[in-house]
């Protein structure tokens, strides 16, 4: 594929089996790969002074967040605007979903208005899968429950692959609440796929046991663990929220136990840092280590606009000529 | 007038008498079958591959909703950016409404930013009128009260259409909470002006008696009576916060008397169903009647972007050379 | 510089000497000068049937507002739009804001994203210049606690000076509650810097009497004193809440002591009526004060459009070859 250019559409790629990107249990080693390919020249497109290119002049892109979300939103919305799709945006409190209606009716109707495009986020787990079965759009799952977050998985193998000679050597280990994040859920799948060694780390609580066995993973509770002989150290966020379900004793309990701090980054002087955002400073990262210069949270944020451009312009329909 | 196609502006049309669309009262026939007409050929140009057109560039449309929406405000949107219009959108949690600031006063302000065409959703009845009155722009009604919802009702008769020969031949009848509907209004006002035979239905604590003689309607408590020779029966979406103010006594006992079911389309074997939506399926329509093949649910919805097209292309003004 | 027109983008122009709008206490005469004559132009310029310039064409601006707006949040939208940028917005219901995250990391996110300008309106006052020192974009001021409002400020003079000859000889009071208005300090920045005699106005609780030595001002607590000699008298909104916190008695009471009215107009035959609003019709400006022909408050809405094009022109970084 050439170097996408703002001067002309760019070519139609095929080499993704898939019409919807909803989890990447079915996504072939081939097809990350394809997609982080893509990601990259866009990437490398955002950095040009004219970043804009034609190519989804026409497609509409409605974006459906049922939960609160800001960088998420955000990264898809610019990925459309940047690729010059039209973007519509649906949030719980001003839609009819205050009155009751199911995610059926709302999906029928986004599709009855011929949108293209829907980006879903929804506290369901399956609820975008159950929107593809339905609609003739194409569904992006921008968060589904505990269930899947595909982009964000894939944005963080781009940002990885950056940093490494091959996803064979890496060993990645993921550290937080494992059973209630689709974000570990997501990564696993796409990190085991590429032939990275992942681990799982945290509370005995929040670790599901039978992952190890079905997702070729290696599960710990001590971070010492999870840190030797690892190269991308994965927080997650720690939703509050499971504090009063008992789950874990207390935020300052919990990162004695699992939050890193510049002492890793010293005990592990290769050690890269990532976390999906936002952050709870202090508890899963010290600022210490948000701010390192080997944490790079902040390059997976650039990369996400770059991955999302992807995504959209491998699964949109192309409405003008190009 | 010749088809819009995207490759040359619209010719200006100036069939229609009226500034604003606030309700159907005072279109005459000709100005609805304009803008039927206009509508038929953008819903035509909305199954191309191409489908966005340059008429409205330049030209600035604000959504102001009061009310929550899901359709109206993205089946306008939608519109609006399918003829190049620019659109901004104000709702009530995010504006100075909440700081008090009177209708007035927000309308003088969006003029004041020289926005061409402002869309509104307001639980009052006459607010568009208001408006209209108190400020240069145009103003499309998206709904007010229980007063008229003319874009509604426009799609509605547009989807009639494409089902019969004649509308001096059709007979609709609408069923539900009469009283209390901005769908039925509009449309009782649309039909007749065309030559329809309209029947409304409901319970008698939700049916206005003095529209029979005022509209030349005929009204009926019983649903069988207002299916008999009818050809196409909407249904009206129940609100439930009526049931508490006790307009009738349950949703089991309303959907007793007034649900049409599969049997109800097996005894009217050419009967066709529509609903302003979004329906609370198992009580005005069930599942089987929604998703029937005599249901005309969705091309409804599909007409609607079409049908903002032709209202917005034959009221707003142009901002570029066409 | 030459007229901006539609037909070929806008010249660069490089007589700002700051990178950002802050607030205006830096900013000197030469300046403010020049950003109203960009304005100044940019007001012609929408006025004109073509409006919109593809001077922005790429660059993406990002509204984050972490309090309601009607207005400014528009103004800029649509000041944006007509410069052809990209706008994306996040509201604070809407973001990450709900689950805790910094300023701080929502500011990096946004600068890791690519946007190109942020335009920030934030109850705490510093938070733009705290946001200028941590990311790389362009930050525009929208209004922070009680601190500044510089492009209120700055299309408020750029209003009056299409009704005077010079600063110099101009007299201008500032009525209400000073003590808390962003609105009030970017006006007494902006007017003492371009030479104008400013009065300010209030209830012994809302003056802040160390601004009178500090700032090159005169206080009065008394209406009558402010208006002797005044050309335009600017009123400023009350905070209903402020009541309650027993700054002034009732509305009632603040009416009768600093309310304008259609007297105070007879008696000064020549002054002119600014408002920052939303007004609160009755308290601090009657009806017939508002709507008198030398009320100027309409003009100010749309000068704030033209203003916030010249900002926006003069700040943000071109993307497009121009």
């Amino acid at each position: 594929m050439a170097a996408p250019t703002s001067s002309a559409p760019l070519d139609r790629p095929g080499a993704l089996h898939h019409r919807h990107l909803l989890d990447l249990s079915t996504y072939e080693a081939d097809e990350i790969r394809y997609l982080l390919d893509t990601a990259q020249e866009f990437r490398e497109v955002l950095d040009r002074p004219i970043r804009q290119v034609p190519t989804l002049q026409g497609t509409s892109v409605a974006s459906l967040f049922f939960e609160p979300s800001t960088r998420t939103k955000l990264s898809f919305t610019l990925a459309a605007g940047r690729l010059s799709a039209e973007t519509v945006s649906l949030s719980k409190s001003s839609s009819s979903v205050t009155k009751g209606e199911t995610l059926k009716d709302t999906a029928r109707n986004v599709e009855a208005m011929q949108v293209d495009v829907v980006v879903l986020r929804h506290p369901s787990p399956g609820a975008p899968h159950f929107l593809a079965r339905c609609t003739d759009s194409v569904v992006l799952n921008a968060g589904d429950g505990a269930h899947a977050h595909p982009t964000q998985a894939l944005l963080d193998v781009l940002t990885m692959r950056t940093h490494i000679d091959s996803f064979e050597d890496l060993s990645v280990s993921v550290i937080g609440d494992i059973t209630h994040s689709r974000v570990a859920r997501s990564n696993v799948q796409a990190l085991t796929t590429l032939g990275a060694t992942v681990t799982l780390c945290g509370p005995e609580t929040m670790l599901p046991v039978e992952m190890e066995a079905a997702m070729d993973v290696r599960t710990t509770t001590r971070l010492d663990a999870a840190l030797d002989g690892c190269d991308i150290a994965m927080a997650l966020r720690i939703q509050m929220e499971r504090q009063d379900a008992g789950l874990f004793p207390s935020t300052r309990e919990y990162h004695r136990q699992f939050g890193i701090t510049a002492d890793h980054l010293r005990r592990h002087p290769d050690l890269l840092i990532m976390h999906p955002g936002p952050v709870n400073r202090g508890i899963e990262l010290t600022d210490a280590v948000v701010d390192h210069e080997r944490s790079i949270i902040l390059s997976q944020v650039t990369n996400g606009v770059a991955l999302r451009m992807a995504a959209l312009y491998l699964l949109a329909p192309r409405r003008e000529d190009a």
